[in-house]
């Protein structure tokens, strides 16, 4: 189970996206995709907050992640 | 053969939601998608009480858990 | 390499499997999917006994693993 | 978490990419594609801009890169 | 890239099935599948013989290998 | 980030495609497959030569490659 290196750019990547509550869209391995908003991260995983509740998402499991552009009444 | 380390934030989530029996969905890399309540977790696997029994999931074949909204009768 | 540590709880679960050779389906990340009786697991393999013979299954490409209802004639 | 070791080939391979802007294509093992720009590589993603923004693609989920031929303007 | 540990049953399986030239069929993630004879192991890959040349399998990339039942002539 | 070991077989086998320039094919998990002449290697990559150019596939997203046949004017 890996532990989270702060250092690191795309962990402060993602960091930045939790702090600035940015939209963003995810992509998993099995051709799933969700929107919504980062809420933590570690080593594992990422907690995504979407219209229909919490996920909890598998890092290893992802293809990508990608910063939404804001909707009209951001 | 990893191990678990309880003080990472998706161990903790995991082990909240089998305390609490909440009602979750697991999905895995091959498309398949399992309603149930975990069990137990460990670093390799999680333990998945179905309506037609036990599973037990790889963690490194799962892409995402998503606890259920409560049901009429809880 | 990993090697087995026999003190995780999904190792026993599997190793009680195979004590009780008890029937299960194993499915694999590329969709397929097999029933019959584990032989013995290592940290790289399950071996399990089908009606078609033996297979050796990479843990790294299961999703999961669900125990059988006993049939009529057991 | 990986480490980046700009020693290796590959790694020194991206970091030319990035430092020549050159135009890529990268695949993912869910069967997507995305052309861009690479920006940055760590150890576990690389950061793509494309021209409908940036995405961080997890290396573990990537299957090729491949410089793309210059345009007709470049 | 690991290293090959002999002690492990599912090497010493396939040290068997190579020594005794065995036919099998291997399964990959992607869904491929090929009929063989393995002619050696190591951490990463299987190298197995088909009636149409060498190929060279990754470990990692394999969901099952399964001995074939012997054929009419052997 | 692996580091490449010389003395295993199978980087011994790579390194004979690529001193002897043998054409190869290989397919990665997604499905896709190449063709071509394998330029050089490292723990996490192989850098293939095809006629529409350099391509850089990650060994973790690999499930095979194999020597083609030489060609009517080899």
């Amino acid at each position: 189970m890996s532990t989270l290196d702060l250092a690191v750019p795309s962990t402060r990547y993602l960091q930045k996206l939790i702090r600035d509550q940015s939209p963003v869209s995810i992509a998993t391995r099995a051709g799933d995709a969700f929107n919504g908003v980062l809420r933590w991260q570690d080593g594992e995983c990422l907690c995504l907050k979407t219209a229909e509740g919490e996920i909890l998402l598998w890092r290893s499991g992802l293809t990508f992640i990608r910063p939404l552009p804001p909707g009209p009444n951001r």
